[in-house]
């Protein structure tokens, strides 16, 4: 703090002079409706008095160098990463970057062709939602010399910067949850075990299990996550259990619904938590319990790193950064007992 | 045809000396394994004929100017929008220009901020699908100097090009539909005529009705296109038609619930149909039938139209495109009757 540069203010700047949080600041700025007047006018003064220039572009126009950041998706249209893109999107429109959409279509040639394409624009760096974890692939991505922030994927902070999840304590969360409601027979509708995230989230409720003496668990694995499957183990199921936690809300929905066809009482006989906080888990007959997850604060957090590695070069240090799950109650399991 | 300017090949000059789409050429490029080997030596063999470089960024580069172009939209986790981005992002990747995402969060003055960051990183032009149709803000926009396509919204071929979906149309098939069906006193559930969207697909459902003299059609507005309006419209129903035309996948999932909390059967007493296709249409209790809107198709012709006033200044005649909404049909409406 005492060898302070002497560079233009940044939105943090302003938002640490006036105590506030960034996005605080930027809703003054492009929002000013959502935010209380007092606030408001923290933040107008810290903008004066550091003399801020929230103009969209002078950033990336003040260093000299292009002002664009790459955004690496395998698909837009899924929700999870039109999130990601939201956030990340708002990040750097507040930071005066261009966000560039690469829409890798799940085609690994596609992907290396926006790299190349980035490298040839000359983008500051990337944001990337890698298509697998296959680490020559991702050791190829930062040979391109260009910095790059990983998303929904950890790794060694060694290697760069990523911002993910934490699986395991949402698998925590969900199944602590089922208990807590007096379940103690659960089943783990899962997706295949190679996906890191599902093994991840089985872990977590594994260990949510081993707490409880009386509480067992197990495990049926989906061939694919979604309604239909859900769908079919609900028709197929044996005996059923109390407490079912499905690592989607797409296999949850089909669950819910071919447990309905059997004339099963959700939460009364079973109850059910997903995982996403889709909109589909708000649709669904029951209303599902379900795993939110910062989807947003990802994407706006791997702009933020993205651009920290740039703008402060010789300050900056590499951060696995892993955000916490939250537990969203509707329906689908069953109120807290008073008492 | 007769004076053919010298440039470097387009992607369209390939699909044309191939006999193909440029969405085929871009699958022999990008996905080689969804074309038929037949078809993939054809478009190879034009690739080489006219010395196609498909390099992502290229054409940009080759141009001298920059290779951007900028997409707004109101926000980007909307799966409307999402499907545009996706369509866009395809097409400039397939003319190797960068897709700036631009999330105006909608919010006018987040908006204009954009367009002065495009014009600063002097895009080419820019994809913008409009808040408002506010003319005052539509020609504003257009004073910046950068050639516009607006999606979403029907314009004057004078003004600039246009894509749009066909609402009049959407609401026509969806009531033929319903007619074809057996239904004969239609109920339209509709959002606030101010939409242009949903005026237009109520003129639709008119026309419809108009010509079948023994059917009749009323109208019911919800203040918003939610599931919770849908699911509140059908509680509160006195006499129950035969047909519901929704003019969104959301008021119909919520109307098609409510129908069921009341014990009515769906399509034996009551058919229904939704608008959209949302992912939400097939997950319901009882899948809807609905109409699609050709949304990627819609964002690929607006890069595509964009890059041809760009790329072919002289030659460019502005074009306002209407694409045709289509019929998905699933169980909430009868079985066509055999005979």
């Amino acid at each position: 703090m005492d060898d302070i540069p002497v560079r233009p203010a940044r939105i943090q700047d302003v938002a640490a002079a006036a105590g506030v949080s960034v996005s605080t600041v930027s809703n003054v700025l492009n929002r000013p409706e959502r935010v209380n007047e007092r606030t408001a006018a923290r933040v107008r003064d810290a903008v004066a008095a550091l003399d801020y220039v929230p103009h969209p572009g002078a950033a990336g126009l003040r260093t000299g160098h292009s002002s664009s950041i790459g955004l690496v998706l395998p698909d837009i249209t899924n929700t999870f990463y039109s999130r990601i893109a939201r956030g990340a999107a708002d990040a750097a429109y507040d930071h005066g970057y261009s966000l560039v959409l690469c829409h890798s279509a799940d085609a690994p040639e596609r992907e290396q062709g926006y790299f190349t394409m980035l490298v040839e624009q000359r983008a500051v760096g990337a944001v990337v939602v890698p298509l697998s974890a296959d680490p020559t692939r991702l050791s190829r991505l930062r040979e391109r010399g260009i910095p790059l922030v990983l998303a929904d994927r950890a790794m060694s902070a060694e290697d760069g910067c990523s911002v993910s999840v934490d699986d395991i304590a949402g698998g925590r969360i969900a199944v602590q949850h089922l208990l807590e409601r007096g379940a103690r027979d659960i089943l783990v509708v899962n997706g295949e075990r190679a996906i890191r995230q599902c093994a991840d989230r089985y872990q977590g409720a594994r260990q949510a299990v081993r707490s409880r003496r009386e509480a067992r668990v197990e495990q049926v694995v989906a061939k694919e996550m979604t309604v239909a499957y859900g769908l079919e183990i609900a028709r197929r199921l044996d005996d059923l259990p109390d407490g079912v936690f499905c690592t989607n809300d797409f296999l949850a929905a089909g669950l819910c619904h071919g447990l309905a066809e059997r004339g099963v009482r959700i939460p009364d006989e079973v109850q059910v938590v997903g995982y996403g906080d889709l909109d589909i888990a708000s649709f669904v007959g029951t209303p599902l319990s379900t795993v939110h997850q910062p989807v947003e604060d990802l994407g706006r957090a791997a702009v933020e790193m993205l651009l920290d590695e740039v703008e402060a070069r010789a300050e900056h240090a590499h951060e696995a950064r892993v955000f916490a799950p939250g537990l969203v109650v509707r329906d689908s399991t069953r109120p807290a007992s008073g008492g």
